[in-house]
């Protein structure tokens, strides 16, 4: 088995020789551009891990790891143009450094590619392969369309909220994690524990993110500590508080959700301070920490060895030590 | 072999049977809308007619067709956007009825669902099918990142815009054809010729529509003519003026691009009286003719009896006799 810095390096290299068309130039720049904005590649490194821990050469499983990333980049690209995002990673997006249509157009082009790399995938596997990462992709396609319909309604419930992080964030982490198993040739029982460890640890890495954003050390957190409060967003943390706040606190946050005006830090430390009040930061934790463990027990059932596991464990370990 | 009208109604029933989750709503819904807008369903007809074509029954390639529908119909969807179309077929766009968000989301989701149909067809063939596609997908997108671009440019060569017409709409013809060669078990030749063979008549047709969108009878027509013309359009019949015309035909021809008030009438009027001076239609005529000829060249190359290819040079014929 293969470290996972041995790994990371094998999708270094992949990464660096994805080879795209030169013209139109226009359409194939903002791919290269998004790709080499980097991140921690933790998508395709699970699809490389998961065929690894049933046994099988993590380069077999390199081009749906690279359909993998090439997707969820495309996913980036558009999403950003709906969010009306500036920024990605610190950088200009490519609807804002090209334009809108360029944006509209690169991203399809990239969910081409990405079909283009899984096309590649040792034809064995292809039918499984296909339709597990077409499923995926429209899990991740609907998780968006709720996250935008959330945002203009006012009812939205935890069980929805979980459904949707599900969708947009989770599937994404189960489907890659069953690609690789496919070829690894896992049985149908193991690939399908290991997508819902993946659908599982991905609910509890959004609800690290959601108290993180309140609650990170803000000299290490790389962005505005308490982003979602100014901006209202319905995470985890706002819509258990709204669900269990009574009398002044219920007053409070309702006033400050509807806040025109507002000193930002003002803002977060006072819908903070009701979180507080209703331990709320607690209550998350336990939802986050019951999904991890939900996930810990599915993957005891995965019928291969505790050491084949340990780089999946490692990884996921990692992830939720994050405290910034 | 089946009568073209029991190939369209085979594709009626299969397009009744395209079925979509109900929820989201707002995602899902615009696929429902666009795809029954109608249209003459070409595309698909083609994939069932090309498998035809080798013997085989149109059956084993409706999920192929349903695929190339689908994602034609999610190509309008996003070009609608970027060309800032408020009507297709008569009707509202996706982005003008629902939000450019909805068309741009929904639009992804119709690239998955025609990749899902793509993924039902026989294993045997799916490695050839999904490289064809995807190859054809991407010349697609190319060809309009080009038309875009091209309304930007004033140097663009008639070598240059038959390429990109190729592109975005004749690639998609071929792309057709041969995905119902492959699953009609053609050989690698004939498969390659009945490509050739829709690639051909797709730049045909669009010269076709290039000369009728300023020579159609109005009465019959069914839009403005003398649209492209309106829209200072870069079409066949204009880039060949611009290159033809000298002296004070191409004074003319320039200061009526440029006007920016105008009689409608009046400006179709002069720049038709320009075309003609030059010969336009004739040559445009020629030009179309020249690929048509090229196209049956390649059909009579193909191995089989002129029985069986009746039915697509019947169709190409009908096509190519439109008057309007």
């Amino acid at each position: 088995m293969s470290s996972i810095l041995q790994l990371q390096e094998v999708l270094e290299t992949a990464i660096k020789n994805l080879k795209f068309p030169e013209n139109p130039k226009q359409l194939y720049d903002p791919i290269t551009y998004i790709i080499n904005l980097g991140g921690k590649r933790v998508r395709p490194l699970l699809v490389l891990m998961a065929t690894e821990l049933f046994g099988k050469d993590a380069n077999h499983s390199i081009n749906a790891a690279m359909a993998i990333e090439v997707f969820h980049n495309f996913t980036l690209v558009h999403d950003d143009i709906m969010d009306n995002a500036p920024l990605r990673r610190g950088k200009a997006t490519v609807h804002e450094k090209w334009s809108t249509n360029t944006a509209i157009l690169s991203g399809d082009v990239m969910m081409v590619e990405a079909n283009k790399n899984l096309a590649k995938v040792n034809p064995v596997f292809l039918k499984d392969v296909l339709d597990t990462f077409n499923a995926t992709a429209q899990g991740v396609c609907e998780g968006q369309q709720l996250d935008m319909e959330f945002e203009e309604r006012n009812d939205v419930s935890i069980d929805e909220y979980i459904d949707m992080i599900r969708l947009k964030t989770a599937v994404l982490l189960g489907g890659a994690l069953k690609l690789g198993a496919i070829i690894g040739e896992a049985s149908e029982k193991d690939a399908d524990l290991i997508y819902q460890f993946g659908e599982n640890i991905g609910i509890a890495f959004q609800l690290q993110d959601d108290i993180l954003d309140v609650y990170a050390d803000p000299e290490k957190f790389g962005k505005q500590v308490g982003g979602d409060i100014i901006a209202n967003k319905k995470t985890f943390l706002l819509l258990k508080a709204l669900e269990l706040a009574e009398g002044k606190n219920l007053e409070l946050l309702n006033s400050l959700i509807k806040l025109k005006e507002f000193a930002v830090n003002e803002k977060v430390e006072a819908v903070t301070q009701v979180y507080d009040a209703l331990n709320i930061r607690n209550i998350a934790k336990e939802t986050m920490n019951a999904y991890l463990n939900k996930a810990l027990n599915l993957m005891k059932q995965i019928n291969v060895s505790d050491e084949a596991k340990a780089n999946i464990l490692d990884l996921t370990s990692q992830l939720m030590a994050r405290q910034y």
